[in-house]
């Protein structure tokens, strides 16, 4: 797939942007004591692509006035959870990484303890952020739909960490198709998707047609950012990944081209975009111009 | 304060077969890959006083025809917070601890990494269950109350989290008394609210002046129960606690007998839960039979 364009380009760093707002602004509304502090700022505000929160946005302008704050919160949410999921993977006993963003990780700068209680407190307060009515201008959204929201951030955070451990058992071994299709749907997919769900919930009734369309896109483009990262893991360099590149193949983990040769891994993530797309097609290209937009992104991008 | 009467021990003891029970059905409800499930039941199961849900239990007593299903499920969920902490409180980068209950600690058990993924799943299994509809039988709680229960355990969680930080901070300082409150209302304090609190705010209308008297309660008990848990680090032995002895003073921790002395420190667990049985003194006797009955068994206990 073809670079994006700078019309692109410039809406996605726009979007990040305005994320990276909101989660300082998320951030800012909590009380944590020192060095704690330093260590949650640091996880959550090292950069990265934002992925799941652009997600969120994107899915929310599939419906004109839309709530736009308990997708605001969702997408801080769900970041939150995310960059807890980092601090703990890189901690000695996990993958025991010290570069991450090309930044040292958490607890290469605050400490092993820290790193732990930083990753623990980013899960509770990402349900705290849910549950709020930070961002709120109008009236609160009704309570029903904040519950499926931590519904769906609930059970997609235990899926990650239902991944990890599936990921961890099968280093070494030789695993199918499917199974790594398992690890990684549960690892990385159940967040991608509940990035979308959360916008989902909010801004469409629970028996619209779009939800179930919504979800086919989160479980194609959750695993195609998988496979991709899988890609970029043996094809990029550190400098570019800002992590450390080849990770995978020391580790011995399984991954999409150890299994299928990096050919057909490329051309099984172009497949999985192409599944995105046509779930997509159900809507309005107007209105679905920034969902594809993060589809063209994830098939270009280079880290 | 005298022990508990044979009647009394015997409903202590039911109630915790109750909440063991409930907390085996919650567990089984969730599908957990090995050797995390292993893992997961271990720091769950392993036994304990099981403080927190029989709080909720009882505090559900206080009002007839209390919908049971909605405070299990907050009983579960506080607990599995409580449990979670446990399992990240004994890694070695914390308080290293092999030993807990008697038994070995989560890592020293599963390993590290599996202990440190079992604490992450069961603070999202905390949020699933409090979503969920276990053991409903009759109609749905209300979502408003449900979102209540969920923005109460997040906080607290949160709370419990910047508690372990400030205690850490603390270690070999000499703190006044209100700086040793505040490391103590939040690491073990909010918690005890919490499972209060939740039940609290199923059973009664958020404008019931009940809500207040059972804060001004929770306050109490949970700051009892922390100053009587210094005292025990002293005076019992390692076999009657079941954990390590005198940890507190190696890890040259702040506590109340080492600020005011153990006999002042003793009164002051007295006082404190005084002011509990006063702010109790707001129901009749016989619906809080259950909570007075605790206050009393924490007072009298000896692990």
């Amino acid at each position: 797939m073809s670079s994006l364009t700078d019309v692109q380009a410039h809406a996605l760093t726009e979007a990040q942007q305005r994320i990276s707002q909101d989660l300082l602004t998320a951030l800012d509304a909590f009380y944590i004591p020192e060095p704690l502090k330093g260590a949650v700022y640091h996880a959550v505000m090292l950069g990265g692509k934002r992925v799941r929160p652009a997600l969120s946005y994107a899915a929310a302008a599939l419906k004109p006035n839309t709530n736009y704050a308990a997708v605001r919160r969702a997408a801080v949410a769900v970041e939150f959870i995310h960059c807890y999921s980092l601090a703990h993977d890189d901690l000695p006993c996990m993958d025991n990484d010290l570069l991450r963003r090309g930044q040292p990780t958490c607890h290469a700068a605050f400490g092993e303890d820290t790193a732990l209680l930083a990753g623990d407190i980013l899960q509770s307060m990402a349900f705290e952020i849910l549950g709020s009515r930070l961002f709120d201008q109008g009236p609160a959204v009704d309570s029903s739909i904040v519950l499926k929201q931590m519904q769906i951030l609930a059970t997609a955070s235990s899926k990650m960490v239902n991944g990890q451990v599936l990921d961890i058992q099968a280093e070494g071994k030789h695993v199918d198709q499917e199974a790594l299709e398992n690890i990684h749907r549960n690892k990385t997919g159940a967040l991608i998707s509940a990035a979308i769900m959360m916008a989902a919930v909010t801004i469409f009734d629970g028996t619209d047609a779009a939800i179930p369309k919504l979800r086919e896109f989160g479980l194609a483009i959750g695993l195609a950012f998988q496979v991709q990262d899988d890609i970029l893991d043996i094809i990029s360099d550190t400098a570019m990944l800002g992590k450390t590149a080849g990770k995978d193949q020391q580790a011995d983990k399984s991954t999409y081209p150890a299994l299928m040769g990096l050919e057909n891994a490329q051309a099984y993530a172009k497949e999985l975009h192409d599944q995105a797309l046509n779930a997509l097609s159900y809507f309005e290209a107007e209105q679905a111009a920034e969902l594809l937009n993060i589809v063209q992104f994830l098939l270009s991008r280079k880290s």
